[in-house]
């Protein structure tokens, strides 16, 4: 086994913005083919409906059925999904949604509205999507926390249907990720999968309710599909690979950072894990455990790889520095292993999630928590935020105008119109002035 | 001058729900010469940055300077501007700019945090952008109210930088938008429009700052850039054309409710405003209004095409049905002109604003009443809100476990990253379980 060779950088040299912005560089461009083959299952699931979803299926999943709601699972499937997994598997599960559930009530908006001394009714109506679809990968990659954390937000803020698409190959489903449907609260289940699924989903079928937004990872098929149709429905993020940044003051046990490291770097090759810390020894400490440890993980092969594409370990002057370096990466998830985390917390404006102290493992994020573990990457939580609650209500505009108040107003209405030169807009207002 | 004729559609015909998609229906397929050319422009701003901002601003704008830096506007000239102005618009500019900014301040969400019996503590920490772009369009279409519209939520959310490009063919800007912007607290302005504009905010040049999110109406070049530049930086919405669905019980003078319809109208022939009523006779009263005030309108032109084109008088049982048609449409705005639209109000699920009550014409809310004039177009309302003080402000969340939280919880995260087959997960869990 070879180790995992590390970049090294430093935040000192003269280069290192430069250095930073080679290491962050993602190719995220779009293909061409990939987008061809996307645009027509697109096409064919818009104008045919069922039967186009009943030859994909056929033709990417290698499930042939007689009529597209053969592929519904219904609630019965879900129950006997949760009575067949082990134990302990659903014992974790459900306090998993539990604390899901308990963290997401708390992002829930409610209508507001005040009258101004005019009598005029101001206000912001909070309501729910109708329906929301969710994408859940199908195949080996498995998530059942995924499933949790998109439906639980939905359920939570009042969506009346949530509606899963899981893609079946052969036939097979994952009973880990119908038992957490099935603890979610998920409506309705159908086993079809890819972009046929967020075209079904997108433009409704005969048997698949068109929904609001659709939510959820998927591969290269669905993150395009779903950028495709988004306008007809919402969607959540394009997610890019996933990434940490952990912040070392030195004193934290370097295999539990390597580990740290590691439980993102084994999500996938391009998946990326950056250790900053003031302290070289300690930078030195790390990369010998990682070397150490790596020999050790089943996903040795996909994490050697991550480490020496995209991992670095940057050395900075001191912790105020490292805040700097962070904001500048924006990270999705960020672990602030240091003695006084909620100090430092002050100077970190952009990440997705913020992990305190040397006990908070990234991985209990990803899991049971409470907080969300879909999180904006690539940079991308200098403008967005965690999948939630918010994701899935709306707000409409309330306002209300007494005729004393439509008087008093339409005056500087009407001369904002007509500075504009929109003249329909003024004489709308001006009917409404008294004489 | 010939009459617009205008499509009458009934609830109870057995072909309505086909006829009113194909009254909505609106295409906004992509034109790929258009892509293409965004493309180019966006490219050369990104690797030639000011250079290729000077040349795309003399062939575009003819607008011929030494560097970019000519291109800023300091905030004396918007001083200048505001000070120019005619002082009924300056006073109205300043009376819409206060109550804009008292409702957004309603808005604006605040971080928090709690701590469980574990002593682990979760939140959502809530901070600003640190920098938003706001396009303005330049030339015939001046509208600073949308200048007050985009900038003041901004500035509410606590964004320190707001970034204002303009468009100046042939050196030309509009005071009104200049004074708006200093009324707004626009940070800093440059005369630079179209695609370069939105490029120059996304990537950054020499002279310009690169944004965190761009937001404002443009034509065609600019909504296909800020398409492009999306997962670079944030957008706000891309418009489709302003519609405005009222709901009338025949009760309202004939003559405003026909006013109302052409604020919409004026704004372009795409445009689309929509009665519905249970009231046939009422339905034929607003026809004769229209008639009979449209030679008077100074867009008389555009809003017969308009009229023609995508108006539609739609008759209902009832004001039940009424509602179930608007949450069918999910208009940008809806204007409940009825005796008691509050009633109405809670069978209403999908808006962009509602205007309650005969007095509140839609010009009030577009202007001067408070909330936001950008709202979701094309059903879009359905899952999106208006714009608000929320799109300027991100999460992120907090997670920071206790030694025994860690204890307790590593437990059911191990299990469950060990279902996913994670296993460095499930051992960056483990390392923090106590013996």
């Amino acid at each position: 086994m070879t180790d995992a060779t590390i970049k090294r950088l430093s935040a000192s040299e003269s280069d290192f913005n430069s250095s930073l912005a080679r290491l962050l560089a993602w190719d995220d461009s779009v293909d061409h083919q990939v987008n061809e083959s996307v645009r027509h299952i697109l096409h064919e699931v818009k104008t045919r409906g069922d039967q186009a979803v009943l030859e994909f299926t056929e033709k990417f999943d290698r499930l042939k059925v007689g009529s597209v709601s053969n592929l519904e699972m219904d609630q019965s499937r879900l129950q006997q999904a949760l009575e067949t997994i082990p134990r302990d598997q659903r014992v974790a599960l459900e306090k998993a949604a539990e604390r899901i559930r308990d963290y997401h009530e708390r992002q829930s908006q409610k209508s507001w509205q005040y009258e101004d001394e005019d009598g005029t009714v101001l206000g912001q109506k909070v309501t729910p999507l109708d329906r929301a679809g969710l994408y859940v990968p199908g195949g080996k990659a498995a998530y059942p926390s995924s499933v949790l954390m998109n439906a639980i937000p939905a359920k939570v803020a009042g969506v009346s249907e949530v509606i899963m698409v899981v893609p079946a190959p052969e036939g097979v489903v994952n009973d880990l990720v119908l038992a957490s449907a099935a603890i979610a609260g998920v409506d309705r289940v159908f086993t079809v999968g890819g972009a046929q699924a967020v075209g079904a989903l997108a433009y409704g079928t005969e048997t698949i309710p068109a929904v609001d937004k659709i939510v959820g990872p998927g591969n290269i098929f669905v993150a395009t599909a779903k950028r495709e149709v988004f306008g007809v429905v919402g969607i959540d993020m394009i997610a890019g690979p996933s990434e940490i940044l952990v912040i070392c003051d030195g004193k934290t046990n370097p295999d539990w950072i390597a580990m740290d490291l590691f439980s993102q770097a084994e999500h996938d090759e391009q998946a990326q894990s950056i250790l900053v810390s003031p302290d070289a020894e300690f930078l030195d400490a790390v990369e010998a455990s990682i070397n150490k440890l790596l020999p050790t993980m089943e996903r040795a092969d996909i994490i050697r790889t991550s480490m020496t594409d995209r991992a670095a370990l940057i050395q900075v002057a001191d912790l105020k520095e490292a805040a700097v370096v962070s904001n500048r990466i924006a990270p999705e998830h960020l672990e602030l292993s240091v003695e006084d985390p909620e100090a430092m917390l002050e100077h970190i404006r952009h990440a997705g999630a913020i992990f305190m102290g040397r006990y908070t493992a990234e991985a209990l994020g990803d899991y049971c928590a409470g907080p969300n573990h879909v999180l904006p990457t690539s940079g991308t939580a200098r403008f967005s935020s965690p999948l939630g609650v918010y994701d899935f209500q709306k707000r409409s505009s309330i306002i209300g105008f007494s005729a004393e108040g439509a008087d008093r107003m339409g005056r500087v209405a009407s001369v904002l119109a007509r500075g504009e030169g929109l003249t329909a807009h003024a004489r709308s207002a001006e009917y409404r002035i008294k004489e």
